[in-house]
C-alpha cells in the first residue's frame, strides 16, 4: 500500500478510538499494534479464553507468547504508546458497558469470536458453546453500541465460509435475483458447513437486522483463511511476537503446510484436496484499505450493512501443497504431500468463484502468494 | 380433511410415539391431545415457562387454562389415555437425554421456543434470553436425536415471518437461481424483522446443516399466524381447554381484533396496516397433513431437510380488520378501527406473494376465513 492510501488517524483534532474485541488473538494482536503504531488510540478487550482452549486440548502456539500484560508493557516500553486493556468476556454485559462507557470508542473491530471449525465440531458442549459465545458476544456489542456509542461503527470479522459451496458465483454479501418477472437485491444465502461457520452467518443475519432497525453502521468482512506471522509491529521484540498455530484444531492449512515442510513431514491433504480456499496474508488484513482507511476512517453511513469479502487469491489445497512444496525446493527441502482422511463434511471438488471486486476496486496492490513458486 | 386422507397411528404392530416439545402451549397443547385422540402414544416435554412470562408481564389467557399436571389427569379420566409428562428446559442437555433416552420417540414436534417478536424487541436481557433459549433448545434437540434416537423424525416449528417481505415471490425454503450463466438451487435468503423471527432463522440453518452432516431428517414448518381456540378435543371439557392470548406481547393479530370486537374496543391496526400476514387456524395446525399424514407417517428421509409454508390465506391487517368487522356486524356488533403508531420495524405496506403449494398439492381442502364475510 502507498502512503496516500492510508488513512491518518488525525483528520479530526483529536486521535480516534478504537476497541479491538479479540485483541489478544492471532488478527487481533497485530491489528491493534499496527493501528497504535499509526497513532489511534487503541483499546484491547478479550477475555484471554483461547489462551484456556490450548491448555485444555494441550496445544500451543509454535512461537512463544507472553502475557497480555506483558506484551502491552513491552509496547509502551518500547514506542511509548499505551495500549489500554479491558480483560473481560463480551458476553458479560456489564462488563462490556464498563468498557464501552470508559473507552467511548470511535470504532469497534470485532475479532473476539471462538474461531476454529474443528474445536466447533468436536462434541455437543463445544458447539453450544461457540454458537453462544459468537452470537450472544456480538448481539451484547451491538446493544452496548446501541445503547452508548450510537455513532460507534462496528468492523466485524466474518468468514468466506458462510457461504459453503454454491455451484453459482459468490457475490459479496448480497444478490440480484430475477424471479417470476420481477427482480429484487437480497442476502447472498449460506450454506455454512460447521458450528464455527454457522455461527458467523447468525451473526450477519443478527448484524444485518440492527442496522436496518436501529440505525447501527456495520462493516462484515467476509474474510479468506490468514496466514503469515509477522508484522513490522510484532517484529520489533520476542515479546510482541504473535502466535502461530499449526495444529489440526486452530492451525490453517498454509501455516500447518509451512510448518511440516521445515520440521520434513509430509503435508496432510483432506481427501482429493481439490477444496477451494481463500487466502490472504496478515499485513494484508492490517494495512489492507479496509481496517484503516476504509472501515475506520471512512465508517458505513448509519444504518448501512456493508459485506466485503477480503482475500487476495484463492488456491485449491492441491495447488497450495505445490507452492509450498516449490517454495521448500528452494531452500533444499525435499517436500512429501499425503492424502489423510477428510475430518470435513465437505464437496472435495466443486466450482467455485467468489468475487472480491470491492476490494480491488478500492485500490488494493497485493503481493500474491503465487508469486512464490515462480 | 376426509378420513382416507389421514394416517393410522399404527401402520406398524405398535403405535408410534410421538414427542411433543412445547407441548403445554397453544399449539402444542391441541396438538399432543389431537395425536393421543389418534391413538399416537405422546410425551409432552416443556418447562411451562410461557407461564412464568406471563406473570412477569402481568398477562394472563383469557381463557383460564389449569396446570399441566391437571390437564393431563382430566384426559386420561375422560379417555383412558396417557400422556407422558417431562416438566424440564431443553437447553439442559442432561434433562433432554433423559426423556429421549425414556420416551424413545419415532417423532418429535418442536413448538419449544420463546414466540413472540415483540417480547424478544422489549429489552437487552430478553432478546439474548429468545436467541440463547431457541438456538441452544434446538441444537440440544439436534444432538439428542443424532445420540439417542437416529431415526427420529423432527418437526420443527418455524414462522412465515423468517423470509421478511422480498420484492420477488417467496417460495418454500429453497429457490433456484440463474446468474452468471450458472445455475444453483439455494437456500431462499431470509431478512427476518425481529431477535425472535431471526431465532428462527438460525434455527433453520442449523437444521439444514445437520442433515446433510449427519443425516437427521427434518421438515421445518414455516407456518403462519394460527387462530381460533377450540379443537374437538380441548372442546372436551374446561380443564382441557388451551390459552388464548389477547395481549399485545403473544396474541397476534386476528385474535386480539376478535377480543376488541367482542368487548366494544376499536380494532388497533399498527401504522397503514398494509401489512400482509399468512394466517391458518388452529384445526388446521392439527389436521393437517403435515403434522399427522405427512410429517409423523411419512418422515423426511435420513438426510433430507424438508420445509414447508403452512398457511391456508394471506391477508393485509386492513383486511382482517375488515372480516372482523363484518363478522361483528353479523353478531349485531358496531365495530370501530382506529390506527396505532407501528411499534415494530416494517414496511406498512409491500409486495408479499408467497407460495404454500406443496400443502395444496398434498390434499389439503382448507377451510377458509374468507368465507365468514360473506
Ligand atoms: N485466522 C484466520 O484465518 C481467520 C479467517 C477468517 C476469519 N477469521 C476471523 O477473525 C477473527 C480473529 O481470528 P483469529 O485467528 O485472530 O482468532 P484467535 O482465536 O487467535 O483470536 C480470537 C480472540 O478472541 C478472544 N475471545 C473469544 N471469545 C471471547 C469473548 N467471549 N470475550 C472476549 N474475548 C473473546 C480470544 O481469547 C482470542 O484472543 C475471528 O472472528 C475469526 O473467525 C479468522
Ligand atoms: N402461535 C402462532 O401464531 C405461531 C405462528 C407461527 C409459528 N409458531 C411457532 O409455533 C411454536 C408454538 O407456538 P405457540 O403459539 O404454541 O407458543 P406458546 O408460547 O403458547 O408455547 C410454547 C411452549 O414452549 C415452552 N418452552 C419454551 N422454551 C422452552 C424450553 N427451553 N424448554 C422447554 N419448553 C419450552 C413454553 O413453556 C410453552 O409452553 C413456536 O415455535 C412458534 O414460534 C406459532
Amino acid at each position: 500500500l502507498t502512503g496516500s492510501q492510508e488513512a491518518s488517524a488525525h483528520s479530526s483534532s483529536k486521535p480516534k478510538k478504537v476497541m479491538v474485541i479479540g485483541g489478544d488473538g492471532y488478527c487481533g494482536w497485530a491489528t491493534a499494534l499496527h493501528l497504535s503504531n499509526k497513532g489511534y488510540e487503541v483499546a484491547i478487550v478479550d477475555n484471554l479464553v483461547r489462551r484456556l482452549y490450548d491448555h485444555q486440548l494441550g496445544l500451543d502456539s509454535l512461537t512463544p507468547i507472553t502475557s497480555i500484560q506483558n506484551r502491552v508493557r513491552r509496547w509502551k516500553a518500547l514506542t511509548g504508546k499505551t495500549i489500554q486493556l479491558y480483560v473481560g468476556d463480551i458476553c458479560d454485559f456489564e462488563f462490556l458497558s464498563e468498557a464501552f462507557k470508559s473507552f467511548e470508542p470511535d470504532a469497534a473491530v470485532h475479532f473476539g469470536e471462538q474461531r476454529s471449525a474443528p474445536y466447533s465440531m468436536i462434541d455437543r458442549s463445544r458447539a453450544v458453546y461457540t454458537q453462544h459465545n459468537n452470537v450472544i458476544g456480538t448481539l451484547n456489542v451491538l446493544f452496548a453500541i446501541k445503547e452508548y456509542s450510537e455513532e460507534c461503527h462496528l468492523v466485524k470479522l466474518g468468514t468466506m465460509g458462510e457461504y459453503g459451496t454454491p455451484n453459482i458465483d459468490i457475490e459479496e454479501g448480497f444478490i440480484t435475483i430475477t424471479h417470476n418477472g420481477r427482480t429484487d437485491t437480497l442476502p447472498y444465502p449460506k450454506q455454512a458447513s460447521s458450528f464455527y461457520h454457522l455461527s458467523k452467518v447468525h451473526d450477519s443475519h443478527n448484524i444485518a437486522f440492527t442496522c436496518k432497525a436501529w440505525g447501527i453502521r456495520a462493516t462484515d468482512l467476509n474474510q479468506g483463511v490468514v496466514y503469515g506471522l509477522k508484522t513490522d509491529e510484532t517484529a520489533m521484540h520476542e515479546e510482541l511476537s504473535n502466535r502461530f498455530d499449526y495444529d489440526a484444531v486452530f492451525g490453517t492449512a498454509l501455516n500447518r503446510f509451512c510448518v511440516q515442510a521445515a520440521v520434513g513431514h509430509p503435508l496432510t491433504v483432506y481427501g482429493k484436496g481439490g477444496q477451494v480456499c481463500e487466502i490472504i496474508h496478515l499485513k494484508f488484513v492490517l494495512c489492507n484499505l479496509f481496517i484503516i482507511k476504509l472501515a475506520i476512517a471512512n465508517p458505513a453511513k448509519p444504518g448501512e450493512f456493508r459485506v466485503f469479502n477480503q482475500f487476495t487469491e484463492q488456491f485449491s489445497v492441491n495447488e497450495l501443497a505445490k507452492l509450498v512444496t516449490a517454495a521448500g525446493a528452494k531452500l533444499g527441502l525435499d517436500v512429501q504431500t499425503k492424502s489423510v482422511p477428510n475430518p470435513r463434511v465437505e464437496a472435495e471438488e466443486h466450482y467455485y468463484n467468489a468475487k472480491h471486486t470491492k476490494l480491488i476496486e478500492l485500490g488494493l496492490v497485493p503481493h500474491l502468494l503465487s508469486g512464490l513458486a515462480t
